[in-house]
């Protein structure tokens, strides 16, 4: 290795990941070297505090609160953002892309919000901005997409994209928890995000949903445009009638693309997924992608969605492709921008969530009295909608729970039959629908 | 596009994986040039007989039965190697990257068999030598551990590496059929090689275990020094007993690594696995493959095996790939021989499998008399082997099966063993021994 080049990288953060991506490199320093052919030197990370106590110690020297240190240093070659948050990063990231480096970054929120001009700063100013750690972890999906799939169009991608409500509600099934029981344990294992509506709402993964459909389909798409609903309504009952009906309950991020009309389904909420399905096995923290390509057909990657170690191993081989880069020899500039999707390609045309057709299971908190059930039926039935399966619980208040499943109806007329219901005098809270999702009609 | 670059390909075979690049490549042409950057044109097809009959219409004059129309000619950039066996596609190989091409494979045997040498001349004279659909058909797993593992070291590498088997024993498992009786539907489907060897006796699956072994460990390893088993001797009663003690039998190839010792256990054979395990789901012509890197953890990949598309999906990804160098920005020499592995990677050495640790299932048809598992047990015990399960079932003709499991003992002691029992005069037939993996202790 005497007389190879030397990479050099700045560290923009130093947590949990940034930690890691320095653990890593040092772990692996002489494998890594040999197979890229190059000496790493993380010459400068830039921190809040430098008096903070840290898990992992580097020499003091390299340390620095100033970013400009970073952002104004001409030998640093690749610059990880590891800060997070969508203010000081993305100023941060202009800055670095507009200098022309190669920028790479584990931050979904900041690439779900601004992805679109970030990489048009990356092309414009001849720099490159590399993403795999933003999605699922320590899942190679983004390299996946772009290069491995790169001979298919996605008629379906949809997995499980955050691991904290993954782990709740893997909790709430083995051990017929609540969520609020389980979500006090998940916070005591550091599992919920400081925002934990990021968590909880679904907002971490429709970002990565988001993320995902770009690659997939050349569009960028605006989190408020989509159905985006995370797990806190789900119940244990809910969870214990859908493995009745061989069902588990799974927050996915959906993808479906309609080749024929050009409609693009995108969407993240809990739903009902067949036992039979290799996603509803993944269980506890572990993300997975299916991909359904019309070449390659199903393929599934399942692996740590989060965590320093997976988060870092993805920060890694964005490294190893910048080296790449650098040597004037990669091939990720495949994709870059919306500019590389043929003409047919871009013609899709996000799908209005009131058109989306599927089964549904409905939870009815009533008044234990006679007639409920006929009452609901027939609303229902003024909306075209019929039930596939009905399941009743009495409840110790004198109350009752009806567990409904529909055959295939309408989103809104799921919305207009629950509205009506909700004003009936007989029911006692807001219906809960939790859509049924089917990867063979999606 | 109008301007861009035409980049030259040349098929040598136009079989079914042929015909698949063909069909894909038109299907998806705008999309990928586009993505590309570039023209892509068939411009030599070379066939045995140009009189067959094929399901897929090429201009004729782009057919020939001369290879020199694509090894002699000099306008070619990408030839894909699409005949198969270890001969004829030895010579063209060579011939190729004398020639300093870039050559793209499917053929598992020819990597097995002649990679180390094939990888040389690649570099030797320029050329490179890609062989993505060469393993596990649409699982994208060389470009993954090669590229998106690039931080890892791999503890364990472990999967289903044949379709076809994988579905004679799921046909087994749901029917309850006996091999003979299933083999014969998956001859009916066309989904047993023309050389029934290469999927029963395990040596297609364990050609692919060679090539992951050189990839994550830098070693070639010869055929003749692994264990490789196949699934003939697997029965009904093996699959029921089984799965009432809570495994699935799986065809697995394992590629275990002790970076304390540096041994290297690389096997292919039927095992028990725990039903819990994502990869013991993997059902019907699915493969799997689930590699543990000591920083992103467990990560696994389940798709298509085999077949015209999946396969032709990696060649058309190898495509873009060549694409890349071509226009002098890929990354894909990381890798390509064993010098570019770390001193530490290569000081690896393959374990003898008598050494081999681990529990074991076996089934004795043994004379229905007394004291017969009193036999069995002592000779075991002389072997320091101690049962953990025993099932008996008693068959129509009088003899009966004894089906055990061992707590975890040597692979010498069991051949030992079972040695000494094959000559007890009440035991009918050889014992069948399966081991059980567990991916923990692996």
């Amino acid at each position: 290795m005497s007389g190879s080049r030397t990479v050099t990288i700045g560290l923009l953060g130093f947590g949990v990941v940034g930690q890691g991506v320095w653990k890593n490199i040092e772990q692996n320093r002489s494998a890594l070297e040999k197979r890229l052919g190059v000496h790493l030197s993380i010459s400068k990370i830039v921190v809040r505090s430098l008096d903070r106590e840290r898990a992992i110690q580097v020499p003091r020297q390299i340390l620095s609160e100033d970013p400009d240190s970073i952002l104004e240093d001409p030998t640093i070659d690749i610059i990880c953002e590891l800060i997070g948050g969508t203010d000081t990063a993305l100023d941060w990231t202009e800055r670095a892309l507009k200098a022309g480096k190669i920028v790479i970054s584990a931050n979904k929120a900041l690439i779900c919000e601004h992805g679109e001009s970030l990489f048009q700063l990356a092309r414009k100013h001849g720099g490159h901005y590399l993403f795999e750690a933003s999605v699922a972890g320590g899942i190679p999906i983004i390299k996946t997409l772009r290069e491995a799939l790169v001979a298919n169009r996605f008629n379906l991608i949809y997995g499980i994209l955050n691991g904290t409500s993954n782990y709740i509600l893997t909790r709430m099934e083995r051990e017929g928890l609540s969520f609020d029981e389980t979500l006090g344990d998940a916070r005591k294992l550091g599992y919920v995000e400081a925002d934990e509506s990021l968590d909880l709402d679904g907002i971490d993964a429709a970002h990565k949903v988001v993320i995902l459909a770009y690659l997939a389909h050349g569009k960028w798409i605006q989190l408020k445009d989509i159905i985006c609903e995370g797990i806190r309504s789900i119940s244990s009952e809910d969870i214990e009638i859908a493995n009745q009906l061989g069902y588990k309950i799974k927050l996915l991020g959906i993808i479906a693309r309609d080749f024929k009309t050009n409609a693009l389904s995108v969407r993240l909420h809990p739903s009902l997924i067949s036992k039979s399905e290799t996603v509803a096995s993944v269980d506890e923290v572990y993300n997975a992608v299916s991909v359904t390509g019309d070449v390659v057909g199903t393929t599934v990657l399942i692996g740590r969605g989060a965590g320093q170690d997976a988060t870092s191993s993805s920060v890694i081989s964005d490294i190893a492709d910048a080296v790449s880069l650098l040597k004037g020899t990669s091939s990720i500039d495949r994709f870059n921008e919306v500019g590389s999707l043929s003409d047919d390609e871009k013609r899709v045309e996000l799908a209005k969530s009131e058109v989306l057709e599927s089964r549904y299971y409905i939870r009815f908190k009533v008044r234990d009295e006679e007639g409920v059930l006929a009452k609901l039926s027939n609303i229902m039935a003024q909306y075209h909608i019929s039930f596939a399966t009905v399941n009743q619980k009495e409840l110790s208040d004198g109350s009752a729970l009806i567990m409904v499943t529909t055959h295939s109806t309408y989103e809104a007329s799921i919305l207009s039959a629950c509205k009506d219901i909700k004003e009936a005098t007989a029911v006692l809270e807001d219906p809960v629908s939790i859509r049924i999702f089917d990867p063979s009609t999606h």
